[in-house]
């Protein structure tokens, strides 16, 4: 019996749409617009006038952001734009990502924008609408694709409705919730008056936002505080997206134990970072149950975005600086079902605390570069790209400590075997459970190429301190003998 | 594939009516009644005619009950009735229990009654029915509720049936199972001939005796020996009650695993009481899994009743003297599915070993009391009453040890998390299963005021040694910013 569930199952089950196929295939790359790169061979200083006509500081791109506890960080302006990122496609393409998710790039009085302006400009501080379009053009040429990120909930107090409602206007005051003295913003924030979602007004205006960018070319929305829209909010703002093409996606951002939110194509699993993390820094005794759970409970757990850090948290070098560890949070977030997604910088070891620290700007220095690290990176982000099972396999548990899990594939010899082991080096006998799987299949290890046999359903294998392995069955063939000849 | 609980069903699916909504809102309290109070300012020395010249004994209130080994201990009579009963209603109210459930009160020969010699008749010793009449008007009037005990598997040797039937009466023969030498008794106790439950006249005489009190005014019966009756009789019995109005209760003695026994609103279940102990007492190693099997395969298990002890079983305070363990059994008692149960006086602290030791007299000098552990149960008593999720909130595990375990409420705000420590204090990181539960919401101890915050779905609190933690989320808003305000 479970209410919670049933009574959001029941706004889903008229809108769900079936998930587009690309979102299988990506890995996300998600970019901080201001702190990636400026393009046109400028610097801060050349588009200065930008940011300081609008009561901004500019600084240097090597200079570290600085928590200031007011609203002043988020008035420093590095000077990266749109430019910036079209002309790094050929970096991203290196590094085997396919997919770009940027924050909020509309009008707006801060460097991150989280407080539009004006929904239907991208900011000139990004290069404008032309800038749009070209960085939309570059990435159709390279088959990448672009989820840009829509700010419902909420507006900055200079967006025109709001500024209207401050003077009095009945009409823009419908759109908000005026007290007597202030306004609802945004967790008490009076700098982000909320939006009464419930209005038609409203609704029309993010109907319109949302079908002008999807019809520029982008390929889909990630909703900012997907939990403050609610449901209801949710499903109206993905049966819009889908209206223009079911091969458009939605991905909601929460923070909540990621069960019922089925009204969109996923969401950022965050639970499932703060699973990761804590059970890599010893809080959490015990992972697989938790990760079963998701797996069962998560709607289209295949479309949600499996992030380790983001705009919004410390990046995974601060959290995890033993690196070894770090890879194994790497590969959990890979291997487990949902689109990885990285947050720019963190492949080459980039360092930061909670906001502004993790917002630090992208460093074009190979020198600066953990290389080993990017490689690392790389290798995991191609398989991600080319591993049946990694992409839609099923998932299930086959040891609890070292973790073992299963990515049961369509066909068995694309099975993939996955194991972390937090702790001292150790032998481990798994039982796969996969029933086609046959007697004295070898398995490899896609890292490093050593090999372990099945024997009667059981594999057994010995695993590194702080290691891992990713373990593939190979079809050996004997004189033309292969036993997997009659096995589907 | 479950070859008995199917074969129960078919008897049940015709007979299964809605368990009344008051079970769901009740605490129960059971009593002994020779052993809770004598009314109308007498002593036993008052009563004396009425046992004595019955063959039995009386016995000074603070006489300890003795074992003897025979058939003495239950003709040792304290005085109690249903006058005294009733006269006690506002320490039953100041404790806040809501219904009340008394072992048999009918004609017999016996302190405990369980061998019934005429079932229209209250027992003089008990006051007769004058002192129904009176106990059912007191309890109305304080919108109590009174569950009696039906004992139809056997009745006493001396029940005008039974003694017609040993002077070779064929009718009354008809109705026991009589052998050449002797006749059927319960366990062999030739002093409890078993009816033939199957005989017409007797579920004629049952359907009288349920009927007469149940009009009279009572709300339900508990049925003695459900096993003994067998499913059909079990379903029979539930029929004639429900004939009166579906607003009656029936709940089934049953020691056996709760599975399958559908036919009545809910079973006692002393199988959740051998869990709940062996888990205490270190013998049962984990208990989550155990927990969850029950709820799953318990028909209606929040119509089932929860009980630490009885007049069947040794007191708690003997089974678990260490007061922190004995609390944390009756958080269990008191937050698993189903309806607790108190048996009088332990709620004070009172003792005994097995019957007669756990029949002792209730103790009305208050010096006597273990006022912290009464405060304690009526604390946890109104938490039952009051919150949602304890009366029909889902179940499910979320940590096994430290046991933590979720009760799902129709709103989310009303969930509460239970945790059990039966160990040493630590930190504990759960994984809170309400994808309808948001971010940064924090949970108070609901006795400690502590609070502890929800962080992307895990709620990371410690726990102290042998303690435990009832945990509610708080819905705390922020300048008129409410982030529940579309979440459902």
């Amino acid at each position: 019996m479970q209410f919670s569930s049933n009574s959001i199952n029941n706004v889903r089950n008229t809108l769900k749409y079936p998930t587009p196929f690309w979102v299988y295939e990506s890995v996300v790359y998600e970019i901080f617009p201001d702190r990636f790169s400026i393009g046109k061979g400028k610097s801060v200083q050349d588009k200065a006038s930008l940011y300081i006509n609008r009561g901004g500081t500019i600084k240097e791109w090597n200079e570290k952001p600085v928590a200031t506890g007011d609203w002043r960080s988020s008035q420093s302006f590095y000077g990266g734009d749109l430019w910036g990122v079209g002309e790094k496609l050929d970096y991203l393409k290196d590094l085997g990502v396919n997919c770009l998710y940027l924050t909020p790039i509309f009008s707006s009085p801060s460097n991150h924008k989280y407080d539009g302006a004006d929904y239907f400009k991208v900011d000139s501080q990004f290069g404008g609408n032309r800038a749009l379009t070209f960085l939309v053009s570059k990435l159709k040429r390279e088959n990448m694709r672009l989820v840009l990120d829509g700010v419902f909930n909420h507006v900055s107090s200079q967006h025109k409705w709001f500024v209207k409602a401050k003077n009095g206007n009945r009409d823009a005051m419908s759109k908000f919730t005026m007290y007597e003295s202030g306004h609802r913003g945004w967790w008490g924030a009076q700098s982000l008056p909320e939006l009464n979602l419930e209005e038609l007004e409203v609704r029309n205006y993010i109907t319109q936002v949302i079908h002008k960018y999807l019809k520029m070319g982008i390929d889909g929305w990630r909703l900012d505080c997907g939990q403050d829209l609610g449901p209801v909010n949710n499903a109206f703002i993905a049966s819009k997206v889908k209206s223009i093409s079911t091969e458009k996606y939605v991905v909601s951002e929460l923070w909540t134990y990621p069960e019922g939110w089925n009204m969109v194509d996923g969401i950022m699993n965050y639970h499932l970072r703060e699973l990761i993390l804590s059970y890599l820094n010893g809080e959490l005794n015990e992972i697989g149950s938790a990760l079963t759970s998701v797996f069962n409970d998560t709607p289209n757990i295949y479309g949600c975005w499996n992030m380790l850090d983001s705009h919004d948290s410390e990046r995974i070098a601060n959290v995890l600086p033993d690196k070894s560890l770090r890879k194994l949070a790497v590969v959990l977030q890979f291997t487990y079902p949902g689109v990885p997604v990285v947050y720019y910088g963190s492949e080459v070891g980039l360092e930061g605390g909670r906001d502004p620290e993790c917002r630090d700007t992208m460093k074009w220095n190979e020198e600066t570069w953990d290389t080993e690290l990017r490689e690392f990176y790389k290798k995991i982000i191609a398989l991600r790209k080319t591993e049946t099972a990694l992409k839609i396999g099923a998932f299930e548990v086959l040891n609890t400590d070292p973790l073992v899990f299963l990515r049961k594939a369509p066909y068995m010899l694309d099975d993939i075997v996955v194991a972390i082991n937090r702790s001292n080096a150790r032998r481990v006998a798994a039982q796969i459970k996969d029933g086609r799987l046959l007697d004295r299949t070898r398995f490899v290890d896609l890292f490093t190429g050593e090999k372990f046999s099945l024997s009667a359903g059981l594999l057994k294998f010995d695993i590194p301190e702080r290691g891992f392995r990713l373990l593939k069955p190979l079809n050996d063939t004997v004189r033309g003998y292969d036993q997997y000849k009659r096995i589907f």
